[in-house]
């Protein structure tokens, strides 16, 4: 079990960049971080478990704001120092659009470049207020 | 012209790390840092510019394979801290499935996690060593 978690090359904080894709719309919703008990937590449980760099600790996805990402595929870059989600976005009513931002809204990258600034692109689709209670 | 590349929240080394997903296929095709000189380049080109870590020094993606990518749209999450890039992979004829991994490979993305080990899944699409001539 430990071949393939010793396969990554962890960085010199022990962590890996994730980039989490949505499997339907091939969005990307959210980029994140790994250590070791994270990867293997989250293939245990088939759901996304990140390291919070902030908080320094395990963080199911989802947890808190009942946004979890179920892991549908998970892939290795070819220096093997990045990894890639596919990921079915839960937490919304189906057909709605999914949220994974913790601002509400369905990817965290909704700030598009635009002569020279940023520009929020994206609708809040849930109050956070109402997301985190 | 300052004020966009001073909202990136720069890491301790000066990088942000940069997802570059294909325009049309939506694959994530490869990840790389910038700092800020390669994502004020990479805006002026419009083209993608990155810092090579290994190499301790700009990269123009695609400057020996001939894999450039055409930036259509830049995006920044909603930490400040991670770019996608919505790219034209360019360098492989019209119709043809696009390069954008060293290993001559269509996307980096290419080891899958099966059963406790990595499985290569992707075709390799031109031999890197045509590649880099």
């Amino acid at each position: 079990m430990t071949d393939w978690l010793d396969a990554v090359q962890w960085d010199e904080r022990g962590l890996v960049p994730v980039i989490a894709q949505e499997r339907v719309s091939h969005d990307v919703l959210m980029f994140a971080w790994m250590n070791r008990e994270a990867l293997a937590r989250t293939v245990e449980l088939g759901e996304a478990v990140y390291w919070s760099r902030s908080r320094q600790r395990l963080w199911r996805k989802g947890e808190e704001s009942g946004h979890v990402q179920k892991v549908h595929e998970l892939r290795l870059d070819c220096d093997h120092d990045v990894l890639l989600l596919n990921v079915e976005q839960l937490g919304q009513p189906a057909g709605e659009a999914t949220i994974a931002c913790h601002t509400g809204r369905h990817s965290c990258f909704f700030e598009l470049y635009r002569d020279g600034a940023w520009v929020s692109v994206e609708p809040v689709l849930k109050d956070p207020e109402r997301i985190y209670k």
